[in-house]
Formats: C-alpha cells, sequence, structure tokens
C-alpha cells in the first residue's frame, strides 16, 4: 500500500484530480477543549450575556475553513459553499463540531478539520490567562459524503 | 474574575500590551495524531526512505507558526526568532512537539500550538487515503518561559 | 425577518449556496476620497506624469478584490473572471468605481466593495503626510445582476 | 510639494523609515454605515439577543487591521500592542471607532482606518440581504499621536 | 498590437475571461540554481540522507503555486487540480520543474513559473550561508495546453 | 560543512536569531527579463504614456517583499523598514534591482530576491500574450550590508 500524496519517486507532490467527478461533498469533523470547571464557568457566564468566547472561536473556525489550502501544503484549493460550526458546553470543557460543503472535484475533510482545530485554539487563546493546562483533544473526521470512496460516518 | 480578551462591555479586542516588558519569550507545545498500526508502519517506511511524511508535517507546522496571528482573531502579530518541530513515531501513531522563541511583548504559546495543530492536521491529510478515523489529540502547553506570568511547565 | 448570516439559534455561519444556480454574476460599487484642491492638483499632477496615485490605487483595489473571503468572515470564495477600477478626479478629489464578475453560485457585492474601499484606503495612504483629514465616502452598490434576487441599479 | 511614497523619477516605493524614532504610536479613525429604520432594527435585536451583527464586524475589523500591510502596497509591516473597535447603533445606522497601537518606528493611521473600514463592509455584507442601499460613509482618521509630526485631533 | 491586461485608457485590469472556455489546462516551467561544486555537494549529501534541500524547496514551489493570485496583481483566482515539482541536480547545480493543472477557464502559465521560482529562492535560502553568489536563471514556459490559443511547446 | 537551515538529526527548522544583534540589514539583488525587440518595443510605449507595465511589476515586487516570510518556509518574518524596485529596459529586455532594509536581528537577501523574482513574474504575465518563451533570468544577490557576516558586493 502507497500513500497517493507520494509520487513513485517519494517527492510529496499535489495529486491530479482532473479527471474526479464534480460532485457535492460535505464532510463534519468534530473536537473538544477540556477545562476546569472554573474555566468553564467563565465561557458559560460570557456566553450567557457578553463577553461571547464560543462566538469569538466560531468566527475563527469559519475563516479558517478558508485557509486550509494555505495551511496544508497538499491540500486542493476549493470553492466553499457552505461552512457552519457548533460550539456547546459540555461536562468537560468545550465541544466543536464544524460541517463544511463544496461542489467540486475532491473532499472538504481537511476544511471540517481545520475549522474545528482554529475554533479550539482560539477557545485556548481566550481563556490561557486563566487556564494554561486545558488540553485539545478528540479531533476526528465524523462523517463525509460524496465522491468515489463513498459515506463515511463515525462517533 | 473576568477574561482579558474582553473590555468591560465584554466587546473582544486585541489587548493593549503596550507596557509590558520586551523580553524573550518562549513556548513549547506537544500533541498526538493517533493511527493504527497499519498506517503507522506507512508512516515509519517512507521516513526511513522517501515519501517522508513527517517531513512535510514538520514544514507544515513551522509556516503554520508564522500565520497564527492571522489563524486566531485576537492574538497580537509578533516577530519570531526561532521555530522547531519535533516528529516521531510514538507506539500509538506520531507524537509532535514545537518549540517557539520570540523577543517580544507578548508570549508564543499560541504559536507553538499552532505548529503543533498544523502539523497534526498535515499528517493527517497525507494519511487519510488509508485510515480516515485517525485521532488528533491531547494538544498541551508544556513549557512557557519570559514574560511576568514566570515559568510554566507541565507533562 | 431574519438575518441569513445567522441560524435558527443566532449563531453566525456561512450560509449553504449549494443549490444555487451557477450563473454570471456582475457587481459594481462606487465612493468617493474627498479633499482639498491642493490635494487634489497633487494627485492631477502626478497622474499627468508621473507618481501616479491613481494608478497604485487601482491594483490595490484589483488586488483586495481578491482578498475578499478572506477579509468579510462570511463570505464565499470565488474564482472571479474580471476585476476593473475606474478612478477620477472629480471636484472635490477622487472618485472611484469597481465592476467584479464571477460564475458562481453567489453575488460578488462584497468583492466590488472591498475593490472600491481598499483603492480609496491606498489614495489617503499616499496623500495623508499632506493632508490627514480627507474623508472615504460614499461607498455604495450602484449595480448587480445575475442569481436569483434579479437585476439591481441605483444612482 | 512632492508626495513621499514616489521617489526622484516618480517611482512609487515603500519610504524608507530605518532613522525615524521608535515611539509609541496610536491612531483612531471614525466610519457610519447608513441604513434604514427597518435595518437598523435587525442589527438593534440581534445584538440584544444573539445573531449579533455588530461582534461580528468588531472582530472582521480587529483581523483586518492585522492585515493592512497586505491591502495598502506602500505600508510598512507593523507589530501591533493593541486594537479595539466600538461599533454602535446611531438615529441613522452603525457608528464605528477603531484604535490601534504600536511601539514602531511608523504610525498606525492606515490599521485603525483599515479596521472601520473591514468593520463596515462587514456590517453591510450581513445586512445586504435586507437592504442593498446602504452606505458606508465618512471613513476619517480622528486621532493621531507619537512620531514627529505631533498629534493631531478631529472631530 | 496591445497589451490585453491593459484597458482603452491604459489603465491595468484584470481582462474578463467570463465566455472562455472551461476546458483542461496543463503549463509545465522550468528553471535552474547555479551553484559551486562545493554548494551542489552539500545538496547532494542531504538529499541522500537526510536535511533534504530539494523535498524543502519542492513543498515551497507546491505551496507558491497556490498563492500566485495573491503574488501577481493581474492574475485570476484559479482552483488548481494538480501541482507538481521536479528538483533534481544537474552539472551547475538545481534544475526545477514544475507541472500545474487546472479545469477552468484561464491558464496556469503563472502558476507553474511561481512554482519554480519560490522553490529556486527556497533552494537559495538554504544554501546562501555558504554561498551567496548563487544565481537563479533560466526560469521560462516549456509547455502550455488547454484553450484557445493552442499548445505551446519549448526546450 | 553544514547547512544551518537542518538540525544535528537533518530536520528543517527556523533558526534561532534570539542572540543576534538588531541592526540596520540592507540588501540588493538584481534580475532581469529577456524578451524580444518587438515585446520590449511594447514595454517601452507603454511606460511612455499609459499601460505602464513596469510599475504595474515595481508594486508587485514592493507587495512580494512583505510576503517573503510567507513564501520562504524556513524564512524569519521582519519588519520591513524600506522597499524600493527600480525597473529600466535594458538592450535585451527588462532589468530589475531591489534594496530592501530592517533593522533587525537577521538579513533581508530573500526579501530582496523574492521582490524582483516576483516584479519578473509580473513583467511576464503582462507580455504573455505577445511572447511565450521570454526567460527570467540571473536572478543574484548584488549587495548586502550589516550582521555579522559583513558587507557582501557583486556585480
Amino acid at each position: 500500500m502507497s500513500l497517493t500524496h507520494f509520487d513513485a519517486k517519494g517527492d510529496a507532490h499535489m495529486v491530479d484530480v482532473t479527471d474526479k467527478e464534480v460532485t457535492t461533498r460535505t464532510a463534519t469533523a468534530r473536537g473538544s477543549v477540556v477545562m476546569s470547571e472554573e474555566t468553564r464557568a467563565l465561557v458559560r457566564d460570557g456566553t450567557a450575556k457578553k463577553g461571547d468566547v464560543l462566538a469569538v472561536a466560531r468566527l475563527a473556525g469559519i475563516m479558517a475553513a478558508k485557509k486550509t489550502a494555505d495551511l496544508i501544503p497538499l491540500c486542493h484549493p476549493l470553492p466553499l459553499s457552505k461552512v457552519s460550526l457548533d460550539l456547546d458546553l459540555s461536562a468537560s470543557g468545550v465541544e466543536i463540531s464544524a460541517t463544511v460543503r463544496t461542489t467540486g472535484r475532491t473532499g472538504v475533510e481537511m476544511e471540517a478539520l481545520s475549522a474545528v482545530t482554529v475554533a479550539a485554539l482560539t477557545v485556548y487563546d481566550m481563556l490561557k490567562a486563566v487556564q494554561k493546562d486545558m488540553q485539545i483533544t478528540d479531533i476526528r473526521l465524523t462523517y463525509k459524503d460524496g465522491g468515489k470512496s463513498g459515506r463515511f460516518e463515525a462517533e
């Protein structure tokens, strides 16, 4: 088995997708920021009124989805037709989910993962003055549809 | 207790660091990509000869450190004096560590965390054709020095 | 009536345009930089020979149209098929007009407005050493065609 | 009188600021988005609960301040030590003010003006589905301090 | 004969390609970095084991292809379906070749040339501590296909 | 002899310049675009009146100098205090020279070379409709001063 991002000589390249079909492709990714109960309370209070950590992180995630091809060296640049993020308080901190859609020749898994990741980093940034040992964790693809490889679903 | 990234009205802003001291500031972050033994073997084989997944991810991480202020909305743009990443095979996949240094008025935690995160996303990107359910996990700050808040160390 | 850029929960998102038709879409925007007669004379003299303020601003506007999705958080990234700017001396300063065209699923109003605005900022930048109290004003959409909402025309 | 952004031959260049003093420099800019009473009501209602147009625009402005040297061709890249924006409902729509600070060799007027302008464009973007003939207007520098040319203040 | 990038008034613009056909378009460009035998030996040794100058330059070239529309003022932004670079040791230094493909309304010559050029600059960057008088030379288009103007082939 | 951009293990990194002195550093680079007499005549005619190829390329070069750290993976991001480009018609086409200055911990050779290169690519872009086989050639550092390694001068 070999990796498609490397050619026969072992050199990295951006895979040729010219002959792939233009279809609607969707991907969802998820991840968490684990924090102390005190830090979580600050997020909850801010969200309830103003000083909304989750709203800032949501926007950062949306903008990051659009920068994916600039961040990931071998990623194809793609027009995106939808980006949405959900950020919710969970028992252990903040739960993040991002869904991205395109009509194109290749999937948007990396866009969804980039959105989740940068949203998580932004949560960390805004809370790091009160807790330095938060963890960003469980970043994973949970759904993918469209394209030849078919549907992927996970929890 | 309140969050420094929001002003008295609860509006997000980029904190004024004008009066902070210009000192040398260092931060190290770590994280992992958890994968199957089969996927891990592909990385190991590529690294041994060519098709080097870890080398591509290392460069992506270095370049991401320089894009941090463009990714994280309230981050200060900073000149960086050093960025290095270590990517190593562990029992469960790939272990990533990034160290960033600046001489400036604010710390480089976010730059180190961005470098780790984008390197992890790049590992995922190159291996996703063989395994979709890898996880990016345990992204955390492990070291910080310089600046008023003093040294932070964690494992 | 509600705003399409926010979902049912009130969270910002990038609207799903997957089902919109791919059509040719054009938008024109206009705006002005109001300046003193002395400043205006400097622009006119430069344009006549060299030191061409308007040519620099025109290029800045063209390049800004291409950065629109990076500037405006909820804007869709789009391939652009045409960008042109006119910058002319008027009685009160500089009059700017930009026309942008795409073949895509969503309009290019923001691209045209970004082009005008950044061209205006560039005019300001080059002249600010001689006049600080110039005003950038009357930035507005004057024409839009293509897409479901039909033609819009204004003066 | 001649323009500093052009050399003796009339060619555009980025002015040499090597010999200028490193000082703390602050700039404030202001501007407005003029809209109908109906549109203004949608902004007001969103701000009161969720769907916060002004919060999205504020973040877009902060991020734009960091992109100024990328937008304005002859602008010097600068580290920024503070960026804040105020967006308030006025009788005629939305009033925007941005303050930027650096410790450097050149001023941050363009950063403050870029922040106001991109915040205004973002307000327009989120409301354009309900009103296309809004105007972005009265973008101007209102305050500048630090550096050889001294304090500038306007209303 | 006149230049398409300037309109009837002589002003630069991004040419309208709306009516051009969407076809698969390919371009290949080549170029060299000329260096001393000692410097060339350092590249060869690194490539053989680790410290791989050519792998770093290859990635830089791939990423640069994606930034072309941001670098070249009048270039159209395009989705890319393939980018690959070959970097080889020649008698006089390093020989670089890049091939880019799109399915779009305009060609990818500039993307291929940007990839070669930035790869060459990256080679220079990594070797400049040992030799400052290397030359980047013979950057040229060697192949182009797709679109109305037909096939071009050189060298 | 070893390359500073690779560590003891052979991994690429951004060299630590923390302990280097902050000094004023200047670099000049040069390069050429070789073209036919007919193409050169088009440039000359445009420059004499309007449709100024060299002015567009000059601006592209200035803006590219500011993007250097984003283009060259291991380059340090630096504030720039001056960027200027000269573009002149020569017997064989266009001669380009760029001078960049910073006050910082590392030199600006790559910034000067990037400015020359992107200016050359922009010249090519604007003229490629009339001549596809132009060559970008002789890109080289001609002057460097400031920093520990002292002055370098070449022709």
